[in-house]
């Protein structure tokens, strides 16, 4: 029987603000990519989260992104690879002690934003994430875009690289994100992003922005937490999978 | 032949501010305080401390703060008790990890500046701190004043409880500090503070404010690393000791 | 014809994080007190906040509170007085600059959250805020809790002191605010609500939680934006005041 | 008599970091470009600087930066052309707030950083930014490199620009920056630095790294303040143009 990872981005409250409802997403998924403080996420939401993540059986992933609580991190930052290599072990150590004192323990780790979207071309940026989740510990596997850089030297380094694909992303042609600017690019209807996912997960190909069919290896697939209708679909996504016989599961 | 730990607070800079200079330091101390990021401290500056600290054959201890860099963890902060907790967890795991990559691991805790002054009598946030610590990892000792409640609460939950005094610092009769608010508080001439630490170290006293002749047993004394001259004095505590045949070494 | 004045916290977004609807609440206040940045609000979202304000003809005031977003400016914080000058000229100066650009400008002061808790009592506080408001303009009326400090040396500094009540909060016998740890302290129903603001705005009294009647001299009241319910409050506070023949309208 | 203005970045401490000796830098140039608090400087520094500059009798300019605390705001951040707009409006309150309590006022802008280097050629940014200052007062000049986007759409939109030179830069024929990386980049010696500033005060031209003759006309040459060595520099400078009959005074 066939088995697909779904994870999604939780933990992304801050302070007085939430955002997302995570116990929902907890329902559907099986990886959880959990803040760690930079962008979004502090201490004692990242603990609460830890904490239901182990109640609902969800894998803990590192959600690890730039210091930027004003852009949440989804701005691209210039910065050293040096210091963002310290940057990375920072927040996954913080979250390895806020997983642990929640019953559960790191098990991945998946760049965020700004940084995600840096690492897909950018070498040094890139290196320097590889060399943090190493030197933390080499048995953490990254998630990222199939074709990255990131991944690329993951693999190089010895460490388990795992694709994703997204489930309510179009995709162009040549593989790549129809970028969010161009009409399309992203999935609104639940019933659409099941089948797009069902694809994924059962034929590991997508049907791109023009009609064609492109094959697809993703380990795993990212359904979006926050948006609006985030739960419905993230429900859906995983009806689909079941009525089809594909189970969700971690990709550990 | 009698042993004292030295202890003291590096890892301040943060970004382009740098503060004190902790390689002089670490030639007079055995523990380290290195400072965790929500007072002081960013990943980059922390990891170089750490590694510094291996070198130096210097032990780690996690330098707990409230989340201040404007104040520098001076305040007094009215956090909820469940929240500093996670704040502590946090800090120290972030520590963890970057001592780890440097060779080392955290080996005790010690809160700073204002939550160190605040859990002396603050039994809620004294207890978070102790559960937090405990919660990581039951054999941290923590550090404090003695006679404070969060010395007191350690020891009821089966943690080490460190007493410390304080190199450059006068007593009050009482055993408490004199306030810095008061003339004579802080002691400035290294010979001076030199023979205070002797006396601590090798009699378990000290000449208190009014001239009479206090007990205090300390497991560990602090020397200052961040004021004008506090090189000068570390030096010069660590002379006065060797000379009258004590040794440095960590209290673990 | 009677008028009164609502005012109720806006601009409380923060990067990615949304709080509560300022465009619904304006349609119901005649004063806004927008946050600075310290607790809440960044640049953008004041900015847009402001222009709504101007659109809606709803006065601006500068909600002024503790650098704190980790805890929403809602703990109290020990800082140095003159710090807290500094940091009161320099919020009240970027709303000013972001009110301008929006056609509009800064009317009034209000501090908020454990600021506004802390100078009912804290005179060091209190008087640091009054002559931070003072220093960058002594037009500027400050809001605050009838009695308080605040509004005391306000008054004696030559500032206008705007006393206000709050539409869902339960008082003691002796004027005080019910703790929110009392049972009954925060009232649910918008019914109740809208009865308790019209005593306030046409008796100037209102029932106090052991039922007997209070005299209270409120120049404004304080209608909450970002609870579960706020804009139906606000809709249903605005219709009882308007069907009982008292308008809305600043204070000023 | 030939005048010419210097200018240099001041106010950029942080809580309990320090960095640089502003008032003696006070006594050798004409304009101060002080932090806003985005990249450094929080309002209590703020007003002390703005208070010695006052005193000093030396133009208030407002250093505005990307919000980057542990990057120094030396990193180019990719933000939203409005939010970046957004936020220099509000450090220009922030610090219009200041200076108005200090007795001083806000006279020209000069973008700090990454920000200063990243809208020599990002035409978004830099429009952002001309926008931003023609917004809280058209008659606030704009400080920046000749020849770039930033005082090109300054001029365009009606400000003034002012083009600015740097003491201890070595410069390409062409009229750039030597980069920091290339050996001879940063000038060390005071009476080199002197010779530099006084030909392009006296010749409005300096030479060039490969010994050819470069006319270059700046308003303002900007003397670096936290560099080790700064104040004898500044000194020297001072000096070296008294001696040669050129008098040191804004450029307004």
């Amino acid at each position: 029987m066939a088995i697909i990872d779904l994870n999604s981005d939780v933990g992304e409250a801050f302070g007085r603000w939430t955002l997302g409802d995570d116990e929902a997403i907890f329902r559907s998924v099986s990886s959880a990519n959990v803040a760690c403080g930079f962008h979004a996420g502090d201490p004692g939401v990242i603990r609460a989260t830890c904490e239901k993540a182990v109640e609902a059986g969800v894998v803990i992933g590192a959600h690890v992104g730039y210091r930027d609580l004003a852009g949440f991190g989804r701005r691209f930052l210039d910065i050293d690879p040096k210091e963002l290599a310290d940057d990375v072990v920072y927040q996954i150590g913080a979250l390895q002690a806020l997983a642990a004192v929640s019953g559960g323990r790191v098990e991945y780790v998946k760049p965020h934003g700004g940084l995600y979207n840096t690492i897909v071309k950018h070498t040094a940026q890139a290196r320097a994430v590889v060399e943090a989740v190493k030197s933390v510990d080499p048995n953490l596997p990254i998630l990222g875009l199939p074709g990255s850089e990131v991944l690329r030297l993951a693999e190089e380094a010895g460490l388990r690289a795992v694709s994703e694909a997204f489930a309510d992303r179009a995709y162009n042609p040549d593989g790549t994100l129809v970028s969010r600017s161009q009409p399309g690019a992203v999935l609104h209807d639940p019933v659409e992003v099941a089948e797009h996912v069902l694809r994924m997960a059962t034929e590991q190909s997508v049907r791109t922005i023009d009609g064609s069919v492109l094959t697809i290896r993703a380990e795993s697939i990212c359904v979006h937490g926050d948006s609006p209708g985030a739960v419905a679909m993230a429900t859906e996504v995983k009806s689909a999978l079941i009525d089809a016989g594909v189970s969700i599961g971690s990709f550990l």
